[in-house]
């Protein structure tokens, strides 16, 4: 068996175990941010996590995941000191998901310090966006057009399981920017690249014209939240409005696809 | 009250009444494709269905809608002459979503007569995608960007009730081809159109240069199902096999987004 590596393992058989509580209570927004850590799930992402360098403090898998799983299980318990095999009946305590593998790690969020914006550099910045599985595959389509970050203002939680889902690992590679005061980002950085506020109106400029016009310089592409869109503050904040055209009569397009003719449209 | 020209209308109070047996019937494909008629469900979209000239057969509204949204009921009872009021109780027999506005509405399916496909017009073909959200999505950006009909073959339901939330009355409003078959489809229509294969390979063509050598000449770009993409016959039709360069490690866009980039390509 592929996962035999990682035996000996404490075996966790009761629910109310406290390494079992204190993974479960992960899934809360507010106790991900008191803590700093973060549960994941799946063994495909699991693996990947570990694979990119994202320090896994415990990991947790039922029986029926070790004799499955094990090649991802090796590399998860390759980087990971504490692998502890829990009842299957536990899995739905952690699990976010219909159908669990049964496959979960305790994860350190990753390191929030600043990236310095680079010349030349393609950025996508969300305000607020606030549904996860948008956020989610949006760091899924940057990564694979070749953003070179993602910077994030307040609301936008790349922690939440649907994000981390939807992701599909990319948000635990890519380079993220956490920007709580998005104002105060925009105006600091504002010398070192252009600030393109993307809003759906026809009166604002063409996307492409306005990105070609950027040359060398670093291009952020700034998407707001789906219903309000990007606030007046950040709108005024940015140097420039611009816009995807639009002909039909749907009235918009959803930010994750907005978000990817954006970066599609930078990196180009 | 603005819905009060709909009096009087027909009161059901029971679960098991035949029309809400039929139309809660209609949640099933197989129910649907028998009777060639949905289930439309919310004020919005009703009332969108309704100005996109849809035949509403029977609408139903609980009496909470009717003092919530009789902006848009007036607009569905103006074309649909049987509109019955419902216990709020029987709403969950109807209903897809969680939070149901309490407005549904029974309407015949669209005719699915082929519409020729016209010089130097954009379209986008769907082989088997799979999730409803996808088809759904792909129709409001499709719309938004001005694509000029969809070509969808077999196992792409817009009639769906997740494909007709996520499409937010663009379904209903577009062109649509249906092509059972996908291969002679392309082939009967390849004087006329220029097909291009969408494929994740890097030795592929690029869409952006694929496109722009159409010139004047119809194109459709083809996208696959989700998790294995197109079936070697369509590619072996199509005239050539294009794709959207990928510099990441994320190994895939997902189709809605690709078929974004396609859409936007298209109709720049």
């Amino acid at each position: 068996m592929i996962g035999s590596g990682v035996y000996p393992m404490e075996k966790i058989t009761s629910r109310s175990n406290e390494k079992i509580k204190y993974a479960s209570a992960l899934l809360s927004a507010s106790k991900r941010r008191e803590c700093g850590e973060f549960l994941l799930e799946g063994a495909r992402l699991c693996s990947d996590a570990a694979q990119s360098g994202v320090e896994i403090v415990r990991a947790f898998f039922t029986a029926d995941a070790l004799s499955r799983y094990g090649e991802y299980i090796s590399v998860i318990s390759a980087v990971c000191k504490e692998c502890c095999e829990i009842d299957s009946g536990i899995s739905g305590r952690l699990s976010d998901t219909e159908n669990t593998q049964g496959v979960f790690c305790v994860c350190k969020m990753r390191d929030a310090s600043a990236v310095p914006l680079k010349k030349g550099g393609r950025y996508l910045m969300l305000e607020n966006v606030q549904d996860p599985s948008n956020t989610g595959a949006i760091f899924r389509t940057c990564e694979a057009l070749g953003i070179d970050a993602l910077i994030l203002s307040g609301g936008c939680d790349i922690y939440n399981p649907k994000a981390l889902r939807a992701a599909m690992g990319s948000s635990l590679r890519m380079d993220v920017i956490f920007a709580a005061d998005p104002v105060s980002y925009i105006e600091s950085n504002s010398g070192s690249a252009v600030f393109l506020a993307c809003v759906p109106s026809a009166d604002a400029r063409d996307i492409t014209q306005a990105l070609k016009d950027c040359g060398e310089r670093a291009t952020v592409c700034v998407l707001g939240n789906e219903g309000a869109g990007l606030t007046g503050e950040v709108i005024s904040a940015c140097g420039e409005r611009v816009t995807i055209p639009m002909k039909g009569r749907a009235e918009s397009l959803n930010v994750s696809v907005a978000a990817a003719i954006a970066a599609w449209e930078s990196v180009k």
